[in-house]
């Protein structure tokens, strides 16, 4: 039912613009690029936009058109919308703010658009959105130009956000991490599809492994939300990330997207409850999404931990026991055959510290002698050592072959960000500090028991 | 007393090599390079080291020593600081690790070191560290090479670490950042100069306006510590960072640093009732040394929020609650002034939205006509959207005239970290989620009032 929103065959631009930096010179430009549809353009001036004459409304378009997008003054928009349903297209983004949003006269014009499209098959996302986007084929509503916000690879991640702002600077952010997602959504005010429909949609997309969801209270009932979670979340990992959670930050909600915010309480119980998984920030959202999209679900709770520096082991430590993870301890057979092939001053503890005068090759003869005993590993490597050099990175690519999740810790400056990006580019997540990396193989684990039970 | 540590008129190096990548080497060569002082390498072999031919022992030198660094395998350490007592020698670093932390026998081998230098002047930082490191006189005994770790420029941040690893991870970061340290030491095993003795010295230390510390136990008795705290926390803000809290954690710590880590709820209560601050993590600990470095502490809780994305300033609203802190609204005067000079669809409660097609001349309108009615600021600029150009920058820095604390948060790929860079290098601190920058803010008022009382 969504499927033209997303895969599309023509899409008409009303609102189009040939002014640089305008919302629909972006959109339109996003659009002349790289989309294999066919494209028009509507704007009630002629001049030629991208070297096409706009058309002066959608009535004037004959060929039909399976999605329009809106960016146009909202009081003009629900004349657009009428223009839309008589011509019966199926799906239409209104990026346009200033409706519900900032007052009872913005409301009225929503309550106008949802009445003339009751009852028809048209539907909307939005308003007061960035969009849609879909890697895999070039739909792109996201009015920020790519110099400013980078677009995502195609992946397996599905995101979508009841804010614009806060979904572009994720999305910036995972195009700058190398990490791929399958469809994105900004929702808004969400007049008439809201984050129950997307659960439901992208729970059977077979492009999506992960969802990650910013809210700052549901639009659809409260029934129909927490049926959607738990239907959805045993098939899938579902991360939120919930704000406007305390009383200042519910005022802030309300003025935003026109959303009463619930109580905290309430949206944790019911993710918590119902097989959602919760982030406190979007860094953590981040962390979680990285680990569940690159990485295979842990089966039990025993982690093994390798590093290089005693202190990052300890750190590392600390969270695993917050985290409710087993360090066991290296079997003693183990023990037996390792000792002599890693430094004399090691610790054959768990984490395992190979000390600051380790080589890549450590961790190799560690992981493979032991992880059989484990169901995942966090290895932590610190190359502002000399003696871990880059060959640490097919060491830790080999990890995957033993089929447990493998996560890693790197951190500091231009070194480590270089080797983490290839280590991350290729299918292993890095994080930057082993709290990091524990709290999200703890997240994994909390999730592969939810849904086996 | 510790000036020698850190200003020393010579050095010597003993265990200085010619093989690059050893430990010898990458000292050897730090002081080859930029330090002013008389070097002198010590090694039993008499091959030439960076062009000098090497004393072979301690003794052998005739010019008086100010700080001896040693990096030899253990069993040799006590003859060598034996040695350096029979010279005068003020200062020694002993880097090499294998004592307590890794048993008995090493436990021996300190005893017999503390034995030597009982009753005489001769101080020592060690054994098991990276040691010091002065931007200011180029004496850096950090053994890992700077393609793979960056030192930190001159600042006014004084960091002192048991762990060597997490230390030098932090001082990576730190110069990635362009963050700037006063002094900084790695104390380990803590044979005789220990976290309060450093305390108490950087307390007294022009150069230094912030301490921050990772320990994983104390080194010092119990009293001692919380009388320097107690003292020195009056002066200038400390940050811990105090791992191996949990009972995983003090496992792995006892066969680091041969700490016996204590409870965690004993260490946070002894922080909090004597003026110090305490991070989660390391990542937490960088976040509030920036704020403390480069701002003015606020002299009351009310926080001024502005920003051109609603999300963004939910998630504020939501930290800020937490936080204690007070976001009351824009006075009616300060309305009426603005709200014709920016977007009609703004939010001008606290958070301020200018919304996505704000500018940046919008931001500077309602900080200075509001700015006197509150403690301090939080600008979050989202660079994603087009209508925000690099105006900001100047808007931003100008910001710092009010006197008062203003923290920025901005985050996504390449353009937003160029923008972020700048800014964060001219002195306003730049976080990459609204949770940290608030969090920041809180943390600098809670010191504020502890001060003060």
């Amino acid at each position: 039912m969504f499927n033209k929103f997303f895969n599309p065959k023509s899409v008409a631009i009303v609102g189009a613009s040939n002014k640089p930096g305008k919302v629909g010179y972006v959109i339109a430009e996003n659009f002349s690029k790289d989309y294999n549809g066919n494209v028009f353009f509507v704007n009630s001036k002629p001049n030629p936009i991208f070297g096409k004459i706009p058309y002066s409304s959608i009535s004037k378009i004959k060929d039909s058109i399976d999605l329009v997008i809106i960016s146009v003054p909202a009081k003009f928009v629900p004349q657009i919308v009428e223009e839309c349903v008589n011509k019966k297209v199926p799906s239409i983004v209104i990026i346009t703010a200033g409706f519900s949003e900032i007052g009872l006269e913005g409301k009225k014009l929503e309550d106008k658009i949802k009445k003339t499209i009751s009852g028809t098959n048209t539907r909307i996302i939005g308003p007061n959105v960035v969009g849609v986007y879909n890697p895999s084929t070039n739909v792109d509503t996201v009015f920020l130009p790519k110099d400013r916000m980078n677009r995502p690879k195609k992946g397996n991640i599905a995101f979508i956000s009841q804010s614009g702002a806060v979904a572009s600077t994720i999305i910036d952010w995972l195009a700058e991490e190398g990490i791929g997602i399958s469809k994105f959504v900004s929702y808004g005010n969400a007049i008439d599809i809201n984050e129950s429909d997307l659960l439901e949609y992208l729970g059977n997309d077979k492009e999506t492994k992960v969802i990650a969801v910013y809210m700052e209270g549901i639009k659809s009932s409260g029934k129909k939300f927490i049926e959607t979670l738990n239907k959805v979340s045993k098939k899938k990992p579902i991360i939120f990330l919930k704000s406007g959670k305390t009383k200042s930050g519910s005022i802030a909600a309300s003025s935003h997207t026109g959303s009463l915010a619930g109580s905290s309480k309430i949206y944790s119980t019911v993710f918590n409850q119902f097989g959602g998984i919760e982030a406190l920030d979007w860094e953590e959202l981040i962390d979680f999404i990285k680990a569940f999209s690159l990485q295979p679900l842990p089966k039990g709770n025993n982690l093994l931990i390798i590093t290089n520096g005693g202190g990052f082991g300890v750190l590392a430590a600390d969270e695993a026991e917050r985290q409710n993870l087993n360090l066991k301890p290296l079997s003693k057979s183990t023990i037996m055959k390792i000792k002599n092939k890693i430094r004399p001053n090691a610790s054959l503890r768990n984490p395992v510290d190979l000390t600051a005068d380790s080589d890549a090759s450590m961790y190799n003869i560690v992981f493979n002698n032991s992880i059989s005993n484990y169901d995942g590993a966090i290895i932590i490597t610190l190359f502002q050592v000399p003696t871990l050099d880059e060959s640490i990175i097919k060491i830790i690519l080999d990890m995957k072959k033993s089929g447990k999740p493998v996560l890693c810790c790197a951190s500091g400056g231009k070194f480590t960000s270089k080797i983490s990006k290839i280590i991350e580019g290729k299918g292993i997540p890095v994080y930057p500090t082993p709290r990091r990396a524990v709290s999200s193989f703890g997240t994994m684990v909390r999730y592969m028991k939810k849904k086996k039970y």
